[in-house]
């Protein structure tokens, strides 16, 4: 297909034409579908199901250390599930606390004791400086940046690159300004564009000079397991690597099971250097006695060890890997060559994210949920919803069965096709837009 | 027996020795017994254990609204959990939120809110504030007190009364001081006391005038069905008192089954006006997706309608009323008459007060220790651990035993006497202290 760039506007009149008559088929079946959250589907959450016949009534409720998992005790979690998750996640024993259901609230808790109370080596609380910033790489992650907002954080963008957010830029920026606190990282499978951070990415991010000396990296490893293929790049070791630099303490670890277990009713974890763990724990012990281990023992039960851990999530792969092919084959099909959009295929994680011509992308998405279709918000990958191209729009393919799936995404390359012949007429004089 | 005051130094040197033969008995036993917290026994949690079963891989996962509770969805709870707990709260549809395994991380992080956010009704975060106050009778809730002294909120202690808080004082402070916000309670069998407030307190808690129009009653409903009777005087609803008095938005009420299921895998609930509801539903829908649906759902099939939970408490009342009933009895067979201690026996909780002469409680608890049983320290019971009169002790009678707790007792009474020769003798010239 030839790019639109080079049609004619007659040309693209009747492209134009013969779209909508597609796209009116489709408006006409009543369509209902939504793409617009990172949510795992019915069969995989089926794959976890046997997990709840592990602990019944008469199960030993005992932990390893004999605490009775029915009955308050074990804050930082039950000693196998802190054995299971922090080799999981390559830390040490005392350098994890195995949390609740949500890997997004111990994220929350931890920005909100830094900004109410203190960080290791903190002079003051964040949040009686004049202004705390963060770093957001973009296109990055909304309920990420949705924290910053909600606490009073002003957010500063970098850029995204294929080894992780431009280094380059993030190191100018932490050395000369002291109210920059930190910066939100999605490492390995990064949402939306399934990036996974090079080592010197890794490196440089640990080691580099922070004018603030209570700099933080929020490192939410939300999809460390979560690969579609078999070759799995590696992710170096982000709290090892900082503790090589010196800054033992610059890495706060996120990291949990919803998209292994159950999204609504998994396991959480935070893990960092054993100072900060051990203030988090101080801190904590305040607002509960503990979490729920019972689930934390149902977890251990059901996950047992790493090498099962990655069986499990080959079962998910087999289930979504199609539906991720499948919308890499429609763009193909429909928007190659046409140099209206680019897209980026990811060997994991939950996302893809595609960005169409500059200026798009809202009436893109508008289009779309007009037809029965719903995306995530363009702009959400951005601060304040604000992608300053309007191009970008994530595509989160997991939830629809594979034949809705299909057809949602033909519906929108068909919106992304009449948006931009759309622009390209206004371009060149046309008169839609 | 004889009151200690009445008795001559000789006398009391007598007992002195014999009750110290006593004493060395159990010491030589090297007993190592328990009973510093409110913690349910084991029995009390095997009745909740056939909840384990009632979701497994065969069951609907499905709330009521269609919602998967394997995933995300539901921030509020799921609509059967919002109806029971409603109902069993007293309050509507609309006024509570179905939280994660503790309500203390619920109190917590309410108080939190109000201090870096606000609450309706607030000019600005409480926090902002040159100082902010608390109302603590006592004595009460060691953990309520730890949230006020780690969120940097003074304590003001008022005493209680057969009815309640010393409501006339409570509304004297409140009326002149608007850097008060709030008061916590225990309305129902209070942590240590074991008293209802009556009718009267709750509708002049909900009414009063206080120079803070932003003034918040954190109503720790925590033993709500804990009664250990079949006659159980029904608390006011103060929800609905507030409303009476046009103060609806001053009350925040929580509960939890952690002492109707599990202690550590409950479930919790946080109820309120509808106005601070849908405020607080905005403020945590940044901070989590949802809570465990999973454990919600579990719940509703366990626990059913109220009059189930009236059953089920029925046999936690069957086990732990016989140690209520031993305690007693062995302080009236031991103390009974000496004018050296008095104590309340409550008619539900998981407490009793216990007040040795003053100045002897830390001098008991640590006698206590020594001989093998660890009481809840001396002072817990009053804000900074620091009871005025060092008089008051909280008995935890639930966990241990019932022949650990009888020796434990024992061990207890024995040493309230001893203390108290040693202060007799002290007034009296005596050496000994």
């Amino acid at each position: 297909m030839a790019s639109f760039a080079s049609m004619k506007i007659d040309e693209l009149n009747v492209l134009e034409n013969s779209l909508n008559d597609r796209l009116d088929k489709f408006k006409r079946m009543n369509l209902n579908l939504n793409m617009s959250r990172g949510v795992p589907c019915t069969e995989q959450l089926d794959i976890a199901s046997d997990m709840l016949n592990l602990i019944n009534k008469d199960s030993s409720f005992k932990a390893e250390d004999g605490v009775d998992c029915r009955s308050y005790g074990d804050l930082a979690g039950i000693p196998e599930a802190v054995r299971l998750f922090a080799g999981m996640f390559e830390v040490g024993l005392n350098e994890i606390i195995i949390g609740g259901n949500s890997s997004l609230n111990l994220m929350y808790d931890t920005m909100l004791r830094a900004m109410y109370f203190e960080v290791v080596g903190s002079e003051k609380p964040w949040s009686k400086n004049e202004k705390v910033k963060f770093i957001c790489p973009v296109p990055g992650y909304d309920r990420h940046f949705s924290i910053c907002e909600g606490l009073g954080i002003e957010m500063i963008t970098v850029g995204m690159t294929p080894d992780g957010p431009d280094v380059d830029e993030i190191e100018k920026l932490v050395a000369d300004d002291d109210s920059i606190k930190g910066i939100w990282c999605v490492p390995k499978y990064s949402n939306p564009e399934g990036i996974i951070y090079s080592d010197e990415t890794v490196t440089r991010l640990a080691a580099m000079k922070t004018m603030a000396s209570d700099f933080r990296i929020f490192w939410d490893n939300a999809y460390a397991f979560h690969s579609l293929s078999d070759e799995s790049k590696q992710l170096k070791n982000i709290l090892s690597e900082c503790k090589k630099a010196g800054n033992p303490n610059r890495v706060f670890i996120f990291g949990s099971t919803s998209k292994i277990t159950f999204a609504g009713a998994g396991v959480s974890i935070l893990a960092s250097s054993e100072e900060n763990i051990k203030l988090i724990k101080k801190q904590i012990s305040i607002q509960t006695i503990s979490f729920d281990k019972i689930n934390q023992l149902r977890h251990v039960k059901y996950l047992k060890n790493i090498e099962n851990v990655k069986d499990i999530m080959k079962k998910h792969a087999a289930i979504i890997k199609p539906k991720f092919d499948a919308v890499c084959d429609i763009f193909e099909k429909e928007l190659s060559g046409k140099e209206i959009a680019s897209w980026i295929k990811p060997n994991g994680g939950y996302f893809m994210s595609f960005n169409a011509l500059d200026g798009c992308a809202k009436k893109i998405v508008a289009m779309a949920k007009e037809a029965g279709i719903s995306m995530t918000p363009a702009g959400a990958t951005y601060p304040y919803g604000n992608d300053p191209h309007d191009r970008n729009i994530r595509i989160a393919p997991t939830y629809p069965p594979l034949d809705e799936l299909k057809t949602a995404i033909e519906v929108f390359c068909i919106c992304v096709q009449i948006v931009s012949i759309w622009k390209h007429k206004k371009d060149n004089g046309g008169i839609k837009c």
